[in-house]
C-alpha cells in the first residue's frame, strides 16, 4: 500500500503510510500535506487518550525527516525518553492510537514488542547517546559499519551527566556514522543565568538561528512576567546548555562536526541538514529548533494561553505538569513553604522538575532558596551533601524512579558523611500507565542498604506533614519522605500510638483465635484496614498498624512481631528486599519466631496498564491479600 | 611554632608545620625546602607503609600554593577521591604516617574525624565539584560569600558525568568564589583519538603549556612501545577530556573563567594563577600541568623504569594497578582470553581500569574488542547495553563499588531490555584499607531487586572460570559474577551436585540430632566449611552448601532449606536485602519454616582496617559464626 497521490478523502495520505518506505515516495507538497495530517491526528486522538501532546507536536517534520533520510530499522534510530515517538510510530504502521498506554493499547514510549523500528523503551533521561555509541561500535565490529546510527535528544536531556559521558566517547570514534539530533525546543533566553548571559550574545550570531528563534523571544515578551516566570522556572539551568549547543559551542572542540542551527518545521531544511550529516560518514552533531506544542492551539487563541497549555507538560520528559492542589504533591507544596517560613536553613533542590515536584509556590516565597540543578539527580544529591555540610537542610524533590541515578550519591556523599539531606520522591509506588520505568517501586528496597538512612511512607496529609516536618529535623543523617502519586485519600487516623507505632484498628475475637499483625506501609495502610476486615470475617484476631517511619526497621515493630502467630507486610514496592522483608529479618535475629508475609511488587517490569489494572494483576486487593494470608495460615495449620 | 630558617636539622622546616599558617610565613626559598623534605618524606614513609605515592609527590607545590592562598578551613578546600591529600596531611598538622591506612593511624582519604581541614571523604570520583557548587551555594545564603571553595580535581575524573551536571551549575552561578583546580597529570598526547588528534595541534598553542608539555612528549617517545601501550591504554578516553581543558575549551565557552596552563612543580607559578582566580571572586578553572610520581624515582635510574613504576598504580584513582598472577584478577585476566578466542562477539568494557581489572591481556589480544570509556560507569552500562543490541556480549568489568554509580542503567538499559551484558565485579566484599567507600559490599543488595539479573559468586579457580564461561552464554538478560580483592584460596571442590547446588561438605551425626545447612556465597564458602567442622564438633548434623549461582535465588536451594532444622547463610556482603535475607524470604513464601540465619556485613560504613582486622569486629571468623549459631539454636530450643 504505497501512498496514492488523488485519494478522494484529505486523510488518505496518512492512511497509505505502512511503513518507512511510503514516507520516501512523497514528494515534498505531500509531505506538507502528510505533517498537517498527522497534527490534526494527534491532537484528536491524544486530547482524548491522554498523552505526550506538545512533544510529539514538534518534531513531526522532524521525525518525517528522519524516515527519509535514514532507512530504518537498517539504520537505527534511538529516541531519548522516547515519549516524542507517537509520529515514528504513525510512520512504522502504528496508526490505532485509541487505546495509547492502555493495557493491550500502543505504549506511550517506543515498545519492542510493537515494532521493530523501537529499540529503547527507558524514559529515564540522557540515555541516547549511549545507546547510539554501544551500537554503533557494535557495527563496526560486525560489518556493519556502513549502518547508521541516530540518536534524537532534547537540548534539556544533555544536561544528565551521561550525555556528557557519552559525547566524550563518540567524539573518540570518528569513523562510526553515528548523527546525533539535538531537539531544541527551548525558548527562553532571558539573560538571568550570570556570566553565560554576556556568552551568549557573542555566540547567538547565526542569522539563520536568530530568525528560527526570533519568534521565541517575540512571543515570551507579549507573555509577561507570570507566564515567563513559569517558563524560566522551568527550564532553569537548561539554559546553560543552550549555550552549548550553539554554532560555536563545544562540540567542535570535541571533534564532532557540527551541522545547524536548523528550523525544525521546515522538512526540506531538516532532510538538508540530515544528508549533509549523513554524507560525512562519521559522528555529526545536527541542531534542529522546534516549537513544543506546534501547531496545537489553533492560531485563534491568544498568545498567553498558548504558552499555559505548554507550560503544563514538563519540557524535558512531557510529563504533565500540574499537580493536583490536594494531591501528595499539592499538600507536599504547602508543607515545604511552611517549613521554609520557619526554618530559613532549609533550602530545595530539583532536578528539572520545579512544577511537576509541587517546588513552584516554595519558589515563588523563597526564590533565592531553590535549585534548579537540570537533569542532574547526582549533582541534585552531591551538591545538598555540600549545602548540609555548609549549614543548610536542603530537601531534595525527585520521582521516586529517577533517584535509582543517584544511589551512589545517596550513598557515599550523602550518608557516608552523614549529611541531613531530605529527599522527597513523589510517584512512589505503582504509576501505571507510564510503563515499565515510571514506576516508583525500587526506592524502599535500594535505600534499605544505605547506612543511617532514615525513610518515612506516610499514609495520609497529616502523616505527611508530620514527617516532613521531622525529616528536616534531622541534620546528621539522611531522610527519605515518599508518597504515590496523583489523589490522596481520606485521612485514617490512628486509634493508639504504641512506642510510635501507630494502631489503626484492632479486632477482636474469641479466645484461641489465632492473631495477626498487618502492616501497611504508607499508603497501603488504606488496603491493610480492608484486608483486616476480610480477615477478621474469618474469625481471625487482627491488629493493623503503621510505623510510619519504616528504615530502619523500627524495635518496637520487631518486638509487636512476637506478640502474634502471624505478621503480613503490604507495601507498595518491590517486596525483594524491602520492608516486609526487612521486618522478618529482624525478626529473626531477634530470635522471634513469628511468620513474616511480605507482600508487594514483584522483581519483574510491570507493563503500561491503569494503576487499579496492576493493583489487581498483583494480587494487592485487599481480598487478594486476604486470600493469600488465609492460604498461609492454612498451609502452616 | 612558627617555622625556624635556620635549624640545625636539614628536616627542621616540615617539622615546623603546625597549620597552614605556618605555610604562609615561609618565603619563596623555604617553600622549595619544604617541598624537597616533604617528597623525601613521601618516598620514605609510602614506599614502608604502601599507599598512594605517585598522586601525592605530582601535588606538593601545588597543595602548598593552595595552603599559602587560601584560608581553610575558613576557605574550603575539596579533593577528588582524596588519595592525594597527603601533602595536605603534612600541612595540616598530620604528620605521624606511622600507621597510614592502618586502625588507629591516619586514613588514605581525607577523614573529618582527624581534621577540620577535611570535608569529602568519598573516594568515587568526579563528585569534588558538586560538593563544592553546595558548600559556595551555602556560603551565599549564608552570608559568607567571602570564603572561597577550592576543588581539586584530576583530568581524567572530568570524564565523569557527575563532573559535567555539576560545571553547567557552577557556571550558573556567576558570584560564587570556586575555584576549579584541574590537577592535568596526563602525559600521552599520541594522535590516536580520530578527529581529536587534529583539533589537538590546533589548540596545543600556548608557548608555556607547550613547554610544560615537552619532557613527557620526549620521555614516552624514549619509553617505546611496550610502555606507551600500557599507557595509552590507561589513558584511553582521557585524551578527550584533555583537548577541553586547554586554554580554548570549553570552559570558556560555559561562561567559566580559565587562568591557565600552569607548571605544577613551579610553586611561585601556581601561586600567582591562585592569585589571580582569587582575584576574580567568581566561578574559575586553575589549569596546573603536574608530573604524577615527580621525583620519584632517583634521576640516575633510566626512564622506562620510572615509567613503569608509574605504571602501577592507576592513573585516576591512585589505586595499585598490577594485579596478582594467580589471584581472582588474574584468572578473569585469562579465562576473558580464552572465552574472547572462542567468542569473536565477546568484548570488554571498561572505565578507565583497563589494568587494575585485569583486561590488558584481552586488549592485547583483541586491540579493536576493548572499549576504555573513561571514568563513566552510567556509559559503560547502557552502550553495552547498546552493543548487545545490535548482537555483542560486553563484558564490563568493573570494581564493585562502582558498579553503583551505574544501577539506573543496569536496572532500564541493560535488564529491562533484557540485554546480555556480564558484568564482572571485581573487589567484591571487604577490601579494608582503602576506606568506607572501597570495600565492594553494596552489590549484591542493590542488583537483588533487578528483574531478571543473574549473579553468580564463585568461590575458586574452577568456578569462577565457569561463571564467566556461563554468565557469557546468557543473551537475554545481565549476568553478573562478582569475586574479592586479592589473592585465591585453594581449590574448594564439590562433594556431590544436587540440582545444581555444590555440596562441599557433609557431617553426620546421631539419629536425633539437629540439622544445619551452612550456605556459603562465594569465597565465603572457607568460611562455610570450617564453622561446619565447629557446629559439627558440638553434635550437629552439618551440611555445607554454594550454589554458586545467588541471584536468582535458586529453587533447589529453597527446597533444601525445608529439609533442615536450621539454616545460616554467610556472605560478604551487606546482610539487609543480601542473599541470606532473600534466601529466608523464598523459604517462607513456600511455606517453609526453617528459620534463615542471614549474616553478612552490618548496614554501616567500615572504617579503614585489614581484611583480618575488619573480618574479626565484624564477626565473621568461622568460631563467631559458630558461636552465633549455637546461640541462635539455644533460643530456638
Amino acid at each position: 500500500m504505497g501512498p496514492h497521490k488523488e485519494g478522494l478523502l484529505r486523510m488518505s495520505l496518512l492512511d497509505g503510510i505502512g511503513s518507512p518506505a511510503d514516507v520516501r515516495l512523497l514528494d515534498q507538497a505531500q509531505v506538507g500535506e502528510l505533517a498537517d495530517e498527522i497534527r490534526g491526528f494527534l491532537v484528536k486522538q491524544v486530547s482524548r487518550t491522554g498523552g505526550h501532546l506538545g512533544p510529539n507536536l514538534g518534531v513531526v517534520e522532524l521525525t518525517i525527516a528522519l524516515h527519509r533520510v535514514f532507512d530504518s530499522p537498517r539504520d537505527t534510530l534511538v529516541f531519548d525518553t522516547g515519549h516524542q515517538s507517537y509520529v515514528h510510530k504513525l510512520l512504522t504502521g502504528r496508526q490505532d492510537f485509541s487505546a495509547l498506554r492502555r493495557r493491550g493499547g500502543l505504549s506511550g514510549y517506543p515498545s519492542r514488542t510493537e515494532s521493530e523500528h523501537d529499540v529503547v523503551e527507558n524514559s529515564h533521561a540522557s540515555t541516547a547517546l549511549s545507546w547510539a555509541d554501544g551500537i554503533a561500535k557494535a557495527n563496526e565490529l560486525r560489518g556493519h559499519g556502513d549502518r547508521y546510527v541516530v540518536a534524537l535528544i532534547g537540548d534539556g536531556a544533555l544536561t544528565g551527566g551521561m550525555a556528557w559521558e557519552a559525547l566524550n566517547n563518540i567524539a573518540a570514534g570518528q569513523d562510526r556514522r553515528l548523527v546525533i539530533v539535538v531537539n531544541d525546543n527551548g525558548r527562553s533566553y532571558d539573560p538571568t543565568i550570570g556570566g553565560l548571559a554576556h556568552h551568549l550574545t557573542t555566540l547567538r550570531t547565526t542569522r539563520s538561528y536568530e530568525n528560527v528563534l526570533l519568534w521565541g523571544k517575540r512571543t515570551l515578551r507579549r507573555s509577561g512576567p507570570p507566564g515567563r516566570f513559569a517558563y524560566e522556572a522551568l527550564h532553569g539551568l537548561k539554559k546553560g546548555i543552550k549555550d552549548v549547543v550553539a554554532p560555536q559551542g563545544m562540540f567542535e572542540d570535541l571533534g564532532l562536526k557540527y551541522v545547524g542551527p536548523v528550523d525544525g518545521h521546515d522538512e526540506a531544511s531538516v532532510e538538508r541538514a540530515l544528508r549533509a550529516a549523513k554524507a560525512f560518514a562519521g559522528p555529526v552533531i545536527v541542531h534542529v529548533i522546534t516549537e513544543k506544542g506546534r501547531g496545537y492551539t489553533p492560531a485563534e487563541q491568544d498568545v498567553a494561553d498558548r504558552f499555559h497549555a505548554v507550560g503544563q507538560i514538563h519540557p524535558e520528559t512531557g510529563l504533565p505538569v500540574a499537580p493536583s492542589r490536594f494531591g501528595w504533591t499539592g499538600v507536599f507544596a504547602d508543607e515545604m513553604v511552611r517549613i521554609g517560613r520557619r526554618r530559613t536553613d532549609v533550602v530545595a533542590v530539583t532536578a528539572a522538575m520545579l512544577q511537576p515536584v509541587g517546588l513552584a509556590p516554595f519558589a515563588k516565597a523563597f526564590p533565592t532558596r531553590v535549585f534548579d540543578v537540570g537533569i542532574a539527580e547526582q549533582h541534585a544529591a552531591t551538591s545538598a551533601a555540600g549545602m548540609a555540610f555548609a549549614g543548610l537542610h536542603p530537601v531534595v524533590a525527585v520521582y521516586a524512579t529517577f533517584l535509582n541515578r543517584a544511589f551512589d550519591q545517596v550513598l557515599m556523599d550523602v550518608a557516608l558523611h552523614q549529611a541531613g539531606v531530605t529527599f522527597v520522591l513523589d510517584r512512589a509506588g505503582l504509576t501505571g500507565d507510564d510503563g515499565a520505568s515510571h514506576n516508583g517501586m525500587w526506592d524502599m528496597a535500594m535505600l534499605a542498604v544505605v547506612p543511617g538512612l532514615r525513610l518515612a511512607a506516610p499514609r495520609d496529609e497529616a502523616t505527611l506533614r508530620d514527617a516532613l516536618r521531622t525529616a528536616v529535623d534531622v541534620d546528621d543523617a539522611p531522610t527519605v519522605v515518599r508518597y504515590p502519586k496523583g489523589a490522596m485519600g481520606a485521612p485514617v487516623p490512628a486509634l493508639e500510638d504504641v512506642d510510635g507505632i501507630d494502631v489503626l484498628a484492632r479486632h477482636d475475637a474469641p479466645a484461641g483465635a489465632t492473631s495477626v499483625l498487618v502492616v501497611g506501609v504508607g499508603a497501603m495502610a488504606a488496603t491493610a484496614l480492608e484486608t483486616a476486615e476480610v480477615l477478621a470475617a474469618h474469625g481471625l484476631r487482627v491488629t493493623v498498624v503503621d510505623p510510619r517511619w519504616v528504615l530502619p526497621v523500627p524495635a518496637a515493630l520487631t518486638k509487636l512481631v512476637g506478640t502474634y502467630d502471624h505478621v503480613v507486610t503490604l507495601e507498595d514496592g518491590v517486596v525483594d528486599g524491602g520492608i516486609g522483608s526487612l521486618v522478618g529479618q529482624r525478626a529473626r535475629e531477634a530470635g522471634i519466631g513469628t511468620p513474616v508475609q511480605a507482600i508487594g511488587i514483584p522483581r519483574t517490569f510491570l507493563e503500561h496498564a491503569t494503576r487499579d489494572q496492576l493493583v489487581g494483576e498483583l494480587r494487592l486487593r485487599p481480598q487478594d491479600v486476604a486470600r493469600d494470608v488465609l492460604t498461609a495460615l492454612g498451609g502452616q495449620a
